[in-house]
């Protein structure tokens, strides 16, 4: 790191109000010069989507002396995209997503629009941290996570992150003195059972309602981020672009092709 | 394998009539029964998005002996699960995307939509593959990608994939008799230098419109996708599920959190 205090890029995917963006701009405001991207609207379950149809409109709603704040009609990695392609003054040193209203441990990194946000600074080569709060109210207590966000902050900014690596950092729904510690896990191998709830509208078509419950294939093992949730601690995961089974690459180059 | 006919569920990303998912319904009807599953417009660039906020509907514009084919208002990873939970009439046996009309190599499977609806299979625990071609048009050429399709679905009906685990197969835009072969390959390291294109409505108001450009972060590497690709191989990637970076877990654990 240069001797300039850190520029740190935000953003987040429920909406440029969310009570959890203030929470991480609230704490990220202590380490450096912050750029928010955020979304008009909350983009959940969005995943890395990213807008090639139509075009993006930025509005920028802050103008201070260390804080900028721009809103765009897109999803959370275009946020990314947008806010290092034509907004930033210069190189992030840190990007930053969340807090999600909710979890995001285990497979839910793979539909978030938080972790597609922060996986999108990561491929730009920034350090990159998504959070989460196990609660999924909109006016959901974000002290406890505040809290720890600090030590998690400083820690990454000395120590930076391996290339094509970001952390996903999900904390438990419980007061400070609660929480045991800070676990590193890994991701929780698992599935959304979805359900669809069919209703007919007063026309009698049929439509169906995304439901569905997480279920743990190994709710007993402790080195997962769901059993650290589960048992009190804070789970941090560092999760990896290259997603290439490098075991499935030797299994296949035996069959027959 | 049961002795029953394959069960075999496809989907797509680009749109319920592209030229890309007739082509893989006109070769995977030779292994089995299908169940098509794709959205009324393109998705693509969708990653694995979920709808969470505006119901889905299905339309059913097929039913035939061998081939069910519904269109929904959904994304790709909508597809598949609403597939799954409310359209098959058994777990299917296999799920294939695609064939998607441009490439989803290196790290294009994080924004592709049709590898979104492949890594859903997966994570239904179904065998799941998704196909690509490298020509972006419409109206492109599936002959190659077709020929040599057939001898992947069968070696994956053969062989089976490691659970959590599927293939990202991409195909070069070349005759069949140029291809080399099929080469096992990992992803190449990569990133999307997003260039957006500013332009001003008739109003006064700003917009901007994504493109960008692919830059191989390692062009001349032999056991990448890319490649595979550039040297007139076809070229399979398998992915798994779990992110997460095991060497980083072990570097993180010595910082002071």
């Amino acid at each position: 790191m240069s001797n300039k205090k850190p520029y740190i890029l935000i953003s987040n995917d429920d909406g440029y109000q969310a009570k959890g963006l203030a929470a991480i701009i609230s704490v990220a405001k202590n380490f450096g010069k912050l750029i928010v991207v955020s979304s008009e609207r909350g983009e959940s379950g969005m995943s890395h989507a990213i807008t090639m149809k139509t075009p993006l409109r930025v509005r920028k709603i802050k103008d201070e002396e260390n804080l900028s704040f721009y809103v765009i009609n897109g999803t959370p990695a275009d946020c990314v995209k947008i806010g290092m392609n034509q907004l930033v003054e210069r190189k992030p040193d840190l990007v930053l997503t969340g807090v999600n209203h909710g979890s995001n441990a285990s497979i839910s990194v793979v539909y978030s629009g938080t972790l597609g946000a922060a996986r999108e600074g990561c491929l730009q080569q920034i350090p990159s941290i998504g959070f989460s709060l196990l609660n999924h109210d909109k006016d959901a207590d974000f002290s406890t996570v505040t809290h720890f966000m600090s030590k998690i902050i400083e820690q990454t900014l000395a120590n930076g992150l391996e290339d094509q690596t970001f952390l996903n950092v999900n904390v438990p729904d419980i007061s400070i003195n609660e929480v045991k510690g800070v676990k590193i896990c890994r991701q929780t191998k698992g599935v959304w059972k979805e359900e669809y709830i069919k209703r007919t509208d007063p026309n009698g078509g049929d439509y169906y309602w995304l439901t569905g419950a997480f279920d743990n294939f190994e709710p007993k093992v402790e080195d997962t981020d769901e059993w650290a949730l589960a048992n009190n601690y804070i789970a941090i995961v560092p999760i990896q672009i290259d997603g290439t089974s490098y075991a499935e690459m030797d299994n296949i180059k035996n069959w027959n092709l």
